[in-house]
């Protein structure tokens, strides 16, 4: 053994090995990582990281699970503004990690059907599982009238933090995100009512 | 010479020249450039190129101009519900174009401060200043109140077109767009008017 490492158990390790990986993705993309590399980044033993993620492609969604914070707690603040604005500030806070924006920039940086795509297909459906939840519960309270087209209303509300979070060259702060989210749910509320389907 | 080429001017020289420029941009990115690389592609000569598009920067940025079809003929169709519309069809147009995806793949799965996003930052403050004019036009007309959040508006539009258009996973045809550009004008038009900068 060249250098004796120090050993690092439970979450300490998690934690090493999982900034590692993002960092080596960075570096090499999806499809280059090795697990040795991210055992040479973590400084620990190839055999510690093989026990707990046999293949580079779990390691690689383990990492980006961990990154984007997936959570079963669902957003229920008992109003939809309440909600949406709870998504605003969450949002916000994970999407500008540094772990998360070179997720985000591998994500929407490949093309279409490759690896790291595929690797976020899961997370995404998770994300906007929950996401979508929100809208469901409105309609049931008769927030959203019945019928609202909800998945076409969480489109474009992600699309709008996804721009102002992270894509826009300006700097948006939680005013301006609230802001936005209050303008598309007037427009919900709005005399389309998001109800017609046709032109 | 090892081979004759076949002499190409004009347009079709250039479409020729753009054409290689983008796609070597994907291969090897904005920084690996490479004028010899260019003119090996569009099989003409590195001269010929070298006259017209002194360096790899000049090159890049007239590849990116003609991709995104930058133009200066405003959308005024005489409303603002009209020209959200139009803005939406040309902005699905145009960004649906391989080399446009290329290069919208590139801006946005770069690092926010590195030489492609400098690259593009020109060209975006162009596209955005004629999408802008759109909504300055409304507020004059009265369609928009007085002192309403153009800004906000426009960005909020600008992030659900991309998300429909370029990155969710789903298709969203024209009447999808418009549904969405109805939704935020809508929102625009609610309650809240735009009006208030604070919370």
């Amino acid at each position: 053994m060249a250098h004796a490492r120090k050993q690092v158990r439970g979450k300490q390790l998690v934690a090493k090995v999982m900034a590692a990986t993002i960092a080596e993705m960075a570096r090499v993309g999806a499809e280059g990582l090795s697990i040795e590399d991210v055992a040479a980044r973590a400084d620990v033993n190839k055999t510690t990281i093989y026990r707990r993620w046999p293949t580079p492609h779990v390691l690689a969604r383990q990492a980006m699970l961990c990154a984007s914070e997936i959570s079963s707690a669902p957003i229920d603040t008992g109003s939809l503004r309440g909600d949406l604005s709870e998504w605003a500030h969450e949002f916000r806070r994970i999407a500008t990690s540094p772990d998360m924006q070179t997720i985000i920039r591998m994500r929407f940086g490949a093309p279409a059907r490759g690896r790291m795509s595929a690797l976020t297909t899961d997370l995404e459906e998770k994300k906007h599982a929950r996401s979508r939840a929100i809208l469901r519960r409105a309609v049931k309270r008769g927030e959203l009238p019945r019928g609202a087209d909800t998945e076409l209303l969480h489109d474009v509300v992600l699309g709008a933090l996804l721009y102002l979070v992270v894509f826009s060259r300006k700097h948006s702060d939680v005013k301006r995100l609230e802001r936005a989210v209050r303008l598309i749910l007037d427009g919900a509320l709005g005399p389309s009512k998001l109800r017609s389907r046709k032109s």
